[in-house]
């Protein structure tokens, strides 16, 4: 196998796991990014403070040998932590005994896969932005932020990992005939909020975290929901997702006085663990929700979209990095299998990943609707228990379909998506049996699951 | 009311009806254009070169007073007159006793639509490419293709009906937050091709169209077809609707020897009179076919897309130019209503329109299975028969699908969608009754259908 010139374009969480892989196998890898090194000065790169990360994701750091090292820095959320209008709180786990998912800083893992990328032979190039992409070419035009200077890579190959609003998607959408594309934006915005340590006492001298550490916290309130995951440093990051239009919404809370009226009213749990409110609220931005999805994700054997670029989701499933880290070992599955023939590992990749994204986008879309409003309903609270009950009984029956989603790389998410579908329309029929309230872990109701599984 | 400075992006149909609507209303109009000017030089717009007017369209033009002008230069197609693989024919027509559609040019209207503008006081720039768009700023930039002057034009309110591949709907992709955007491509392609008039003779000096003139025609083959149209220098312009890839496709039938033996074999009464099928096969592009929807259209009261830009959709509803056209009709009736308070208008115009070009857009997709397939299906057959006698005993009952898109302005698209989903579903139930075909004109199936419009 020949040792070839290739380009990355953008060093976020994709695009430097990628690089990692790919000079692993012997290639010569330059990445470039539009923001300057994120480890010399921390800046926001105006996406989330914290991620979850899940099997798919693990499986992506497994690969390149820095699993356990994350692992250190990640705290395990092993369920949701439900916070209702009236102050209790209910617990629902994610999982098995032993499962969980982490709560791991974006920047912070961003950093250490740039290192080991180092380590490993790549170039970083920084405040490196794509002006323009010449397909046929193959080249890739930047221009420096600071410098203004103009350079032109050349690659054999190259990968676009410039995220949601990637540059190397435009130019393929702009100058190729029958590019399939579509972004869609959701009707509600996302902010983000702290909660910091309870401050340090006598008693406690390093601080403490303020809510369960182990745990996703959910305020679910139909159409919007407040949730927290926590830091290393013993903070929370909290998002609020809120309309960005109507009653309430992001609009409508313009004052102070308002807002703060509005959330004593609403969270009132939440508020009290909250000093800065007001500060983060009205400094912070209400970012949007988007999904992208489109086809193709190459340009010959010159260019393949990766990652958000190719397919970027809402967060509500906890998938995109997840999906984006899935992306890179199964690419690398594929250069074993192809021998880096690129043009037949490009073709092989977009057909076998673009039904699994697809499926993770719509599921995550979906999963907002669970989050805000289904997880506090008791019909949907008594599934849980009924679905939970069964597949410990029949683990190789019934892999709820979060498990399936986040414990089983193994299993494509489009498969997930249809066998969900399918597990819903029967749980349907179970809640809709008489007396489910009192004998759902009777006899009767598992035979009954059973007779639909056939 | 205040004459204002408008400009618009964009000296195509619907650019060009639209400068004389709101010339007519006392501003200031300016049209910038990216090509030449077709009245000097008529050189292909990279389109189709005729065209097929029905009623909504005809109401835009009477709106400007030209209807009358352009009926004389138009051919009225009556119907679909429908060619079987074996040399047999079917007339189906489009409604009732002196409905049609009419064949146009597409350049030849454009033209006429050029000078009536000139005329009514608006300003046509041609060489003009917009290189940009400044949204805040309401001013659009263009390089001359010629002189490669840099200009900028700057206006009140600046209109995008610049097609299907729109510049200034670009700039609000690239440049708004929460724009949804979808362009998606059918797996096929359409090329267009020649059946020249019959050579004068003795007999019949000035030569003769070579198929019915007033009929659309249609060589319907399960998964493609090809369609003509008459034009008023009694040729025909067809058009092949066929995959890309497959067998058969554009890509399969690469030679010409391939591609004689298909035709022949495929469109035997359409070859013979074909004289130039090899020429304008080979040296005719394979277009593509794209549906874009988008929201929102307007920026501010700055910007505003319509026509193809705001909605572009696929021909085989004949609506494309129309429902551009029916755009400047309810734009000029929302300036009326609204006092040319264009922050007013522009809102009032995308909410009003979006669900209309969504359900034509769906629409014209659908009707494509229709034309390639469902023609030469006898159940089809039947079912249109018993729905035109239906509807001819109870016109306020029953229109049908294709004379409410076609013949009835006053119904906005989406009602039209509705009702023929309704229409459909009856209709399926009328054709599974014992005996239809026997019995299909019998007072029982009137009774039949009177019970489900209930």
């Amino acid at each position: 196998m020949q040792s070839k010139n290739l380009n990355i374009i953008g060093a976020g969480l994709v695009g430097s796991l990628l690089s990692i892989y790919l000079a692993k196998r012997g290639h010569k890898v330059n990445v470039f990014e539009r923001r300057p090194d994120i480890r010399k000065n921390r800046i926001s790169a105006g996406k989330s403070i914290n991620l979850a990360l899940s099997d798919r994701g693990w499986k992506g750091l497994e690969g390149v040998g820095i699993a356990d090292e994350i692992k250190k820095v990640g705290i395990p959320m092993k369920g949701r932590l439900i916070h209702t209008q009236d102050g209790k709180t209910n617990f629902q786990a994610y999982g098995k005994d032993g499962q969980a998912i982490y709560s791991v800083s974006r920047g912070g893992l961003n950093c250490v896969l740039m290192d080991l990328a180092e380590k490993s032979g790549v170039t970083f190039h920084f405040n490196e932005k794509c002006t323009g992409i010449d397909l046929a070419a193959g080249s890739s035009h930047f221009e420096n932020t600071e410098t203004k200077k103009q350079t032109t890579g050349q690659a054999d190959h190259t990968f676009g990992t410039d995220g949601a609003f990637s540059a190397v998607r435009l130019q393929i959408q702009l100058s190729t005939d029958r590019f399939d594309y579509k972004q869609s934006y959701l009707e509600y915005g996302y902010k983000e909020l702290r909660i910091p340590p309870v401050p340090r006492t006598l008693q406690n001298p390093s601080g403490e975290f303020a809510l369960e550490q182990h745990a996703l916290h959910i305020w679910p309130r139909g159409n919007f929901m407040l949730i927290a995951l926590p830091n290393m440093d013993k903070s929370f990051t909290c998002t609020l997702f809120f309309p960005f239009e109507g009653k309430p919404s992001f609009t409508e809370l313009n004052t102070e006085e308002k807002m703060l009226h509005f959330f004593e009213a609403t969270f009132p749990d939440a508020v009290r663990l909250m000093p800065t409110l007001a500060k983060d609220y009205f400094s912070n931005p209400s970012s949007s929700l988007v999904t992208v999805k489109c086809f193709p994700w190459s340009y010959q054997d010159k260019f393949l979209l990766m990652g958000d670029a190719a397919h970027a989701i809402v967060p509500f499933y906890g998938q995109g990095m997840n999906c984006g880290f899935e992306d890179c070992v199964v690419l690398n599955q594929l250069m074993d299998k192809h021998s880096d023939d690129m043009k037949s590992v490009f073709a092989a990749f977009e057909t076998t990943r673009k039904p699994n994204s697809d499926a993770i986008a719509d599921l995550a879309v979906a999963n907002f609707v669970e989050m805000r409003d289904r997880v506090s309903d008791p019909k949907f609270i008594l599934q849980k228990k009924i679905e939970t009950l069964f597949s410990q009984k029949y683990p190789d029956k019934w892999i709820p379909l979060y498990s399936m989603v986040t414990y089983s790389p193994h299993i494509p998410y489009s498969i997930a998506l249809k066998e969900g579908e399918k597990q819903e329309a029967i749980m349907q029929k179970i809640l809709a049996l008489p007396g489910i309230e009192r004998n759902w872990d009777s006899a009767e109701v598992e035979a009954e699951i059973l007779k639909y599984l056939k």
